[in-house]
Formats: C-alpha cells, sequence, structure tokens
C-alpha cells in the first residue's frame, strides 16, 4: 500500500473526521521521540495524560500479535522510563488513557518480504481510548512499539493529542550476525530479534556456519553439526530453530537462514571431508603470494563441484533448512571463491587440465544447486561476488530470475553494478555497514602492530577499518548514485557483525545503537523536512532511545557523555574540525 | 630487592634444597599457563595432582591477606576451569595437594608504591604441601593469583612439579578510569579492581572529577558532588570511597584519586561559580578558530588562581581527599590548561593587561596548592602538560621534588622529555595506551562523517584513531629510546579509559583483554628469552586467560575464534600482511 492508495485515503479520512485538527508537523525538536522517526508525526499541543491502572490493548486475534500486545502492555505498565531529559510537557488532568484499540486489516498477511508495515497511531488528547490502525498484524507491531516509546515515567503516561502515520522507505531492514566464527546461544538470539524489533528492522540474516563451526543440527544430516560444531553445547536443534523462528514472529523480525557454499565451508569436512576441496590447510602458504592463498582467512575449504555426493548432501542440507526455516527467502552464501582453493584439489586439477575453468565450475555447482533451492519455494539471495568477483563469477544466465544479490564491496559502485544488471540489491556495504570492523585484524602472529613509535597506524590493521561510527551509517545513502529507476531494486541494508573478534561478550555493544542508526535511515531516511541530513539532530534523540535500550536490557554502547545529553547543543561544533 | 640481594638468594637456595631439581626452562608452549607470564617458570614433568577435597590455604594472619586467602580459596576449589584447549598433561594418582603454605616476611609492609611484590612457589610433583613465600603480603597475593591459574577442571587439578620465581619489571602498573564523564557504579569499580588483582595490576588511578560531573561527596564541601554531580545517586559517598579502597586493599590494588586541577573543572561551578573562569560556555565560539577556543571538548571551566576563595576550597578539596584515600600520591591533573578560557575570565584579562602571562598564572596556582598537597605526606602526580605544554607550563623550578609526570602524548619523545629532565615518569602514550580510541567522535553535529562515498575515512574521526589493538598495547615499550639511567626513571604505565564514549555497558570489554596485554608487558616484558617480541605465542595464552576472565564475570572482548585456540598455529600469518 502506497501512499496513493485510495482505501488508505478512506482510511485516513475517517480517522481525520474525529481527530485532530489542523495537522501540523510539530518543529523539532519534539520532547518525546519515537526512533526511527515516524514519516508523520504530528503532535500540534504536547501534552501527556495518564495511563489508566486498568489500561488494557484491545486487538483481534492472532498468535504473534497476541503475544507482542502482551509483551508491549506489560513493557508500557511496568517500564517506568525515566527520560534522560524530562520531556517539557505538562501531564493534564485530562482522563486518563484506558484502552489501546487495534484494528487490522488483513489478519492472514504473512511476515514476508513487501508485507505492509504502515501503521496510523492517534492518542486522543483525552482518554480513554487510542486507535492503532494497520493493514496486517506486522505494521500493528510496529505502532505498537511507537505507542510504547510514548509512555514514560511513574506513573505512567503518554504523550497525548498525538496523530502517527508511519511506513518504511526499504522493505529489507536486516542484521546479519556469524554465529560461525564464534558461537551465541539462544538467549543471545533472543536479545538480538527483541532489540531489531524495538528498532523496526525485519530480518535477521542468520549466518549459521562456515568454515570455523557448523552448529545447525539438521535432522537428515546430523553429522555436519556432530562433528563440524565447536561442541555439544554449542549447536541449534531443529527446536532451537523454532523458538528462534517463533520469538521473531512475535517481534515482526523474518528470520532469513544463510548456509554458505560453496566456499566458507571447511566445518563440513569433519563429516564429509570427501566433498571438501583444500579443508584443514594452513590458509596462505609460506612463500606464496596474496593471491595463491587457499582462503580469504584462516580456516579453510570448498566444497567440490566435482563430487556427486556434494550433491546429495546439498539437498539434505538444503530440504531441512527450507524445512525448519518457514522465511521464503533462502541465502546461499557464494562469496568469496578462493581460486588457491579449488586448485589445490586434485580432482580439480584435472578438471583444470581438460581446459575447465573456475568460472565453470562454479556455474556448475550454481546450476546444480539453484534450481533445488527454487523448487522448494524460495527466493535466492547470494552475495555479490557470485556476479561480480573479479576472478570467479557465473554468466548471469546461470542465476535464476528474481534472484537477490546483496552486495558489501566497493561502496555504491558494485550496488549500481547489480541494480543495473536487472538484480534486486541488499546494500551490506563494508565501507559503511560493517560492524566488526575497526579493532584491528585476528591473526596470531601479526606483526604489524610491533612497529616503531611514530610510524603511521592507519587504519588499524583491520582490512575494513576504521570503526564504522554510528553517524557513517546513518548517513550513508544506500541508493546514492543510482537513477529512480535503478533505485527501485535496492530492496534495503542489512548491517553485519562478523564474528572473528565478536561473540556474545560484545554482540550488544558492537551492534547497537549502530544497528539503530540504520533502522532510522531505512525506514524514515536520514534527511529532515528541507532535504538536509538531520545526523546533529539525531544524536538527541539517538542518545535517549540508546538510553531506553539499556534499561530494556540491550547493553547499547554510549555515545555521549551524560553531560552533551544533559545540556543540548554544548556538545555541537559550528566549525569544521581537525584544525588543531 | 633485586636478584642480587643476599636474602633472596638463600630464600633460594634453602627451597631448592628440597624442590626442584634441575631448573629448566620449559620450553613454549607450556600446557598450562599464568597471566602475565611469570620471570621464572620451571615445570620440567609437566603432570597434574588432585587439589584434596580437604585443600586449604594457611596464612600468617593479616586484615588483607585473609580476605585473599579465602576469596582464592573459594575460587581454585570452585571455579572449575575448562580451558579451551585441554592441558597436554597426565593426571598423577600421586597424592593429593592438601595445603599451600603461606609464608611472608614483613607483614607489616603496606601497600605503596615500590613494595615487594616477588614471590615464589613451589607446587611438588605430589602432594601434600605446596609453599608461597613472599615478602609482603602483596607480593603472597600475586603468587596467589598465579596459584589459582594452574588450576582447573572438575574436581580441580594442578599442574604440579612447578617452581615459580616471579617479580614485576615495573612498579607501577594502573588503569585510569573516568567517573566524571559518565558515571561508574561502586560495583563497577568492584570489577574492574578484582580484574586488575587477576592481572597482576597495582594502580587504578581513579580520575574522579572533571568539567562533566562533580561525583566525589567530600565531607567538608558536600556541595560540589549536591550541585556538581549527575544526581544523587550517581555519587561516591565516604563511604563508597571506604569500599573501594578496602576491596583494592584485598586485591593488592591502590587507588590513586586524580582530583583534576585547574582545568577540567566546570562541575565545580555548579556549587562555586565565582572561583571557576569561563564556566558554562559554548566550548568553541562560532566563527573562531582553534587557538580561541574555550576547552578542548565540550564542558568549560577552568579554577580561577586569581581569586583567594579558589584556594579556600582547594584546601578542603584536598585535605578531604587525603584524608580518604590513604595512597601516599595524589594526582593533581593540571592537563589541558586552554588560553581562551582563562582570557575569557575578566579577573585575569585585567593581570594579562598588567604584563601577567597565563604561564605565570599557572604558576601562581601550583605555588598555592602544590605545597599544601606535598604537606599532607603526598607525592604529586600532574599530567606531563603542566611542564611541556607549549603554551601554558610552569618553571620547573615550581615542581615539587620527587614529582611524577604522566606522559600521553608525542609517544616516547614526551617520555624521554621528562626523565632527561630528572622527572620520573609514568607512561600512558595516547598512540598505544588511550582504551578510548577509534569508535569515532562524539559531538553533536559533526559533519565529518557526511562525506561522500568512497572519500578517504582516515583514522575514522577519533583525534587518537585508530584504535589500539592489544597486539599494539603489548607491542609497545615504554622505555623506547631512553638510556638505561633515564629508563630507570620511568615507573611504569597507565592504559586510560576516558568516558565520552565508555559508561559500564562498556567498560569491560573496553578495558579486557587489552588492560591484560599491558599487564604482562609491564610485568614480565613483551620478549622471550631470546629478545625477539613474543606477541605471537603471546595469542594463545591471551586466549585462554580471556576465556577464563569471561568465566570470573569479566566481559572481556574475544580476539580470535575459537576455532583459532582450537587450531594452533592455523590462524597466523607466515608472510606480511596487505597485498591484496
Amino acid at each position: 500500500m502506497g501512499k496513493g492508495n485510495p482505501l488508505f485515503s478512506l482510511l485516513i479520512l475517517s480517522l481525520l473526521c474525529h481527530s485532530i485538527s489542523p495537522i501540523t508537523a510539530v518543529g523539532s525538536p519534539s520532547p518525546v521521540n519515537i526512533w526511527p522517526k515516524p514519516r508523520v508525526f504530528v503532535w500540534p499541543v504536547p501534552h501527556a495524560i495518564l495511563l489508566s491502572p486498568l489500561f488494557t490493548i484491545t486487538s483481534p486475534t492472532h498468535q504473534y500479535l497476541d503475544a507482542a500486545v502482551s509483551r508491549y502492555l506489560r513493557q508500557v505498565t511496568t517500564e517506568h522510563h525515566h527520560p534522560l531529559v524530562t520531556p517539557a510537557v505538562n501531564l493534564t488532568s485530562a482522563s486518563p488513557l484506558r484502552t489501546l484499540e487495534i484494528t487490522v486489516n488483513d489478519l492472514a498477511a504473512p511476515l514476508h518480504h513487501g508485507v505492509n508495515e504502515t501503521y496510523i497511531l492517534r492518542i486522543p488528547s483525552a482518554g480513554p481510548t487510542a486507535y492503532l490502525t494497520a493493514f496486517t498484524p506486522w505494521g500493528a507491531m510496529r505502532g505498537l512499539e511507537s505507542f510504547s516509546q510514548l509512555v514514560w515515567g511513574d506513573p505512567p503516561q503518554i504523550a497525548a493529542g498525538v496523530f502517527i502515520w508511519d511506513w518504511p522507505k526499504f522493505e529489507h531492514r536486516g542484521i546479519m550476525l556469524d554465529t560461525s566464527r564464534n558461537y551465541y546461544g539462544v538467549d543471545d538470539l533472543f536479545r538480538l530479534i527483541g532489540a531489531m524489533g524495538g528498532n523496526k528492522l525485519n530480518v535477521f540474516h542468520w549466518h549459521i556456519t562456515d568454515s570455523h563451526s557448523f552448529p545447525l543440527v539438521l535432522p537428515t544430516e546430523p553429522e555436519l553439526a556432530g562433528k563440524g560444531a565447536y561442541g555439544a553445547s554449542m549447536v541449534y536443534t531443529a527446536e532451537d530453530v523454532q523458538r528462534v523462528v517463533e520469538f521473531g514472529l512475535e517481534h515482526g523480525v523474518r528470520v532469513l537462514p544463510e548456509i554458505d557454499m560453496p566456499g566458507h565451508t571447511g566445518s563440513w569436512a569433519e563429516a564429509y571431508p570427501e566433498i571438501v576441496a583444500c579443508a584443514d590447510k594452513f590458509w596462505w602458504p609460506a612463500g606464496t603470494a596474496w593471491p595463491d592463498r587457499l582462503a580469504s582467512e584462516p580456516g579453510t575449504g570448498h566444497l567440490n563441484p566435482l563430487i556427486p555426493k556434494t550433491y546429495e548432501v546439498l539437498k539434505n542440507v538444503i530440504r531441512d533448512v527450507t524445512t525448519m526455516f518457514p522465511e521464503p527467502f533462502y541465502h546461499a552464501g557464494a562469496d568469496e571463491i578462493i581460486p588457491g582453493c579449488w586448485k589445490a584439489d586434485p580432482s580439480i586439477q584435472t578438471f583444470l587440465a581438460n581446459n575447465g575453468t573456475l568460472s565453470e565450475l562454479l556455474e556448475m555447482f550454481v546450476n546444480s544447486t539453484a534450481p533445488y533451492i527454487v523448487s522448494q519455494n524460495r527466493t535466492l539471495v547470494y552475495w555479490e561476488d557470485v556476479l561480480l568477483d573479479a576472478e570467479i563469477k557465473v554468466n548471469p544466465s546461470v542465476i535464476p530470475q528474481n534472484t537477490i544479490l546483496q552486495t558489501w564491496n566497493n561502496g555504491p559502485n558494485n550496488t549500481k553494478r547489480i541494480v543495473s544488471a536487472g538484480y534486486r540489491a541488499i546494500v551490506s556495504s563494508s565501507d559503511f555497514y560493517y560492524l566488526d570492523c575497526g579493532h584491528g585484524d585476528f591473526l596470531g602472529n601479526d606483526s604489524q602492530y610491533d612497529q616503531q613509535p611514530g610510524s603511521k597506524p592507519g587504519n588499524g590493521g583491520s582490512w575494513c577499518g576504521p570503526f564504522k561510527t554510528w553517524q557513517t551509517i546513518y548517513n550513508y545513502d544506500i541508493t546514492y548514485g543510482l537513477t529512480d529507476d535503478e533505485a527501485k531494486l535496492v530492496i534495503g541494508g542489512e548491517v553485519a557483525l562478523w564474528s572473528e573478534q565478536a561473540d556474545p561478550t560484545v554482540m550488544d555493544s558492537r551492534i547497537w545503537p549502530r544497528a539503530s542508526a540504520m533502522a532510522e535511515s531505512l525506514w524514515s531516511g536520514n534527511r529532515d523536512e528541507t532535504g538536509m541530513k538531520r545526523y546533529a539532530e539525531a544524536t538527541d534523540r539517538l542518545n535517549e532511545w540508546r538510553y531506553r535500550m539499556v534499561n530494556r536490557g540491550i547493553g547499547a554502547e554510549p555515545i555521549q557523555p551524560l553531560w552533551c545529553i544533559r545540556n543540548p547543543g554544548m556538545c555541537n561544533t559550528v566549525q569544521p574540525f581537525g584544525e588543531a
């Protein structure tokens, strides 16, 4: 549903008839804010009313919306948020809010890509009833989150006389987490998904397996985790996956699985050494040049496309994964095929000696797997490499129609290459959206840090350094440089946390509030009404939101001293920095 | 006591007579390790024995050692550490270890700078008794920590047939934490100090106050915190301080208070506006150049040396602080005196108009405060700026004899300037030891992050970026470029966590394990027996130690995928990186 939808206009009108007039945008800063900032937020006379001690939420019956309603009801009545800056609004003695009444047009709409997340929230100037209208249960969840952020204090009060009309700019707004290099417990995934829902993010891209460990227990191929996981306690069982998927549904977050292949599969060799080329080798043989490495980083192994057994295992894997994950997207990886790995395998050497090429090998692999994935009613997602890698890539004709490519290299240049070739794109540019960058490298005997004092430290030894600040993330325009038609093919973006130097101890602080920055940028944009980037105004709002997240149990890192928050504007600069 | 001490030779001999022979250094890697690595660690026949279910520790009665003994007894019997890599040693059926017998030569030695921390630990090849001998209770605590790190498993077993002789390379090994820009609870300080003891760090440099908040409740000047703290719950009372000091004593960690002055005192103006120049101003007035700023960052205010009231307040502050903190060092700050701040004050303008200079003003301040601090039996510590600042600095004659200067600028160059001028130095070079660097800047409307894609990100917008990796910290030689005589004046180092972008949510992960890297470098050095930097070998040990810290409740950040730890050497590189 777009703004031009006649049903929507009718809805708006019907709401407005017995609601707020006139609609005037409140000049920033608003005394109470929602993160990400709604598209339309009208609060003509800022004031607050109490939540009635009998406050309740009514909604149509729906398995997942019911859970969300219960959760938000508990949250708004017990959170007792005390804002860092006390909202400059009067608590009026008007009758308290007794009910939030939720209406949903299409209760059957599944949580799929492109589902309508629009909601309209109207909180009257005086009680007893507020109205939340959405087309789908998932839009209602977005509205519930917004509602919850308008509540503060003890006893709880809420911003009153508010009208919100809100919908996302991009349909795909995600976080990628790598659970192979280091393991995360199901509770960590719950905490992540819960925080995602709070930020109106809707896709948990779960990079489950890689060369380092294979934690997913597959019913048909249990040995992959049985031998390839870090340990019996460091796995995800079918029941775990179901809990994660259900948890996602209760928070409006899709769980998109990635089984990376044919590269990044060293861990598969623990169960099936015969299908993995160059497994368990030292990643960069002494005396060889970088192009001759066996892997992009320690941990070698690529599935061997020449072995029939490879596809027997893969069909089981794919079928199990599609059974366990209802999500219609299926991420099949295909990043970083390293020539040296395949070339190290005797069977592949023979293939190459007979005038085969590595790109043909990859095409063979894609041809033998992609149609099967599609046959399971899945939309394929690949990393961009499958098409854009400089050395090993497939002919576009091999990639199924409708495939989505996720870009991570070369900033907007590769986004443009993807969409101008007609594919849809998910943007995860490592220059902007990689959350792991900037903490140096993890190699065990890296001499680059043993330098004479005074040497230039450069980017600190991280291939994608420096650290991507929240502002860097916030300011990135993921359709930069595209024509309007091209931009329509950008379905959204994902920040990514690779786990070479991350695990549950730092998951929260690496992800939040930087993922919140992307969340707003992809929900309502990074510009104000005049088209100017609004990072300055966003700082105060993000501080407040980060503080509320911390109180909700998310260990988001602080972005300023408390003093800055208490003294608005005093931590700004009015001139370019760097003359020191 | 040095290696040449005759008493020590006697002690060694007496121990050796009924102990291990011959003394041979174990080639690395040892199957069980202690962090920081001991100076002498002899384990000729690696094997393990059980801790008896009746295991106990005997020691002479001493208030703080008693507490440490109780704590370590509980730890070794209940920790049940399961190493990431199972130690390749046999658990022999020899009689279990029944007792750790502690002997201390000088029970009265206070925990002061330079106190002897040497210990000798001998664990026999078979029970029943291990011996820990130390000159002081504080050395015994170091030995207890080492002992605890030799224990693993359930039931607990311990490395047996071990001889350790251990003492620190540098006497001052600290962590500075800024509790003014953001507040940390007493529990956070406990967690920090506990982890410090585990890393054999011995100085908690508590940067208590700054321009942003004044959390220290002083008996004689309660209004400073009453009005200058972030809130009634965000203070440190006299009881809190006593608990922190006592907790430090139980862990062998001195608590060195810093009351920064005369700069970094904006928060004092809440109680005493009359003694603070340029308080509550915008830090960098529009249209002015960087040299005309009022503060080094948002948050203005310098104590005014011309106002008699300044010294009345200061004497109360200093007297209260020296009463609350038994530590004989007193850090009086004196960093970053910004000309624009003092110049903005009318009384100082008059002073300058009468041919006074800003350096004279600082001399007046130091002359009026330093002798009083010294009269309280304190050794003064200042930041280097008081002597080395390019613009405002005192004549060396003004600085009391015996004063220690803490360096943070220009790497080894400023260390050399300090010690060649005859002062003792504490090294906190921001190029190596500043833990906050690398997460960008905190200004509210910083346009540097709104760049065209493809722009060079530089160091990521942090003045002291990039992030200092553990390897960078580990490899730094704090006496680099000094003569032997000059090097003797370097009493040690401190990593520093400034809190513009840190608070309790990220304290652990910002500090650990990077402070562990410094801890080893300053305890036993960063080189192996052949004089080569040992960062490669340290990686595996630091992984294991980081893992044990996490299990002890310290949220240290991971430095590698678990895969690397499980596959020793496989995450190394054998050639310089960067050809990609």
